[in-house]
């Protein structure tokens, strides 16, 4: 029970995702030792994160109110639906500043290893949605593993067998920017091959 | 204003060491989204040390209470004081398990380029340890870099001036274990080569 509380704030950070044991000492001796400070600007700010984050009613985002920012921005794109696996993917989406339109967010993957079926993911949510007869493209952004296969694989069929017109995509495989083929493993230049396009 | 305590929760992740933009998002995203019990427990963890946390009142370490587990273990050599900048450093050591005497954590380094004289390091309480007779030998474990090698050189001869039997060593340098001197630069091993030992 000696120094309990010590080791119990160490657990508590190696629980967190990227974080080992190394880091977590890192941390806990620097916030204690010298930055008291930004201990409890943490402990705070997640007191009221808690309390105010939830997840966006229309697209499944994290933000604070009832509705996510961009599911109130009027100047995006309703037209599109881009579906992702988390809010760190949906960052990602963000950040590159070429997608207008909006977002549905999965909380998750279809993992038969991990008994994780579709009645999970709430997709007669996302139904919902498309069934409003606005959209007219689901973008599929799942990855490129095997549960991100199977989870756009199930959904493009749920979608179309309840809506015959509408459009779903998924983004392409291929090689990302900047890497030399050299260095690219087999599969995905294999996907490169396949999904190539007339160079124009 | 937008999604303020988000923000503001992932500001407080980024400013922990180790912790940069992409790992905040991440472990904001989980613990929000699927792990609100952990994000619960670090701030449980958190409120909890920050009240039972201090230093030892003897070498400075962190620990609950007001003497820490070392310096209240019987079994430590206490004739042998080792010196380290940082909790982290004073965890490096006894993870070799090859020392059993006590600490004194000095929580800074002497750092000139940053105005940070010896004054603020209290090496007066340092002194008063070792003047009680009992200390025979003050190891250095300050790191080999500018500023360790600065306080490690002040500390020695601030030692030496009050107390002239007293014995002040510091850790050797060389080339780390497992690697290969074709890595190695030029100034380790030219500090291996000046501190060679006779081979037995």
């Amino acid at each position: 029970m000696k120094d309990d509380a010590l080791e119990r704030l160490k657990a508590a950070f190696r629980s967190l995702p990227g974080i080992g044991p190394r880091s977590a000492q890192r941390i806990v001796s620097r916030i204690l030792a010298r930055d008291r400070d930004s201990a409890k600007a943490l402990c705070q700010a997640l007191d009221d994160a808690l309390k105010s984050v939830k997840r966006c009613e229309i697209c499944g985002r994290l933000c604070e109110g009832d509705i996510c920012s961009i599911c109130q921005d009027e100047k995006r794109d309703v037209t599109q639906i881009c579906v992702v696996e988390s809010d760190e993917d949906l960052e990602a989406i963000e950040a590159t500043r070429n997608f207008n339109g909006r977002y549905f967010v999965l909380a998750g993957l279809i993992d038969p290893a991990f008994g994780t079926g579709a009645e999970e993911l709430d997709f007669e949510r996302l139904f919902e949605i498309v069934s409003q007869g606005i959209v007219k493209e689901v973008i599929l952004a799942t990855p490129f593993t095997p549960q991100g296969d199977a989870t756009a694989h199930y959904l493009a069929r749920f979608l179309k067998a309840r809506n015959a017109t509408i459009h779903v995509t998924r983004l392409s495989r291929g090689i990302p920017a900047g890497i030399e083929l050299e260095y690219t493993d087999a599969n995905t230049i294999a996907n490169a091959i396949y999904a190539r396009k007339e160079e124009l």
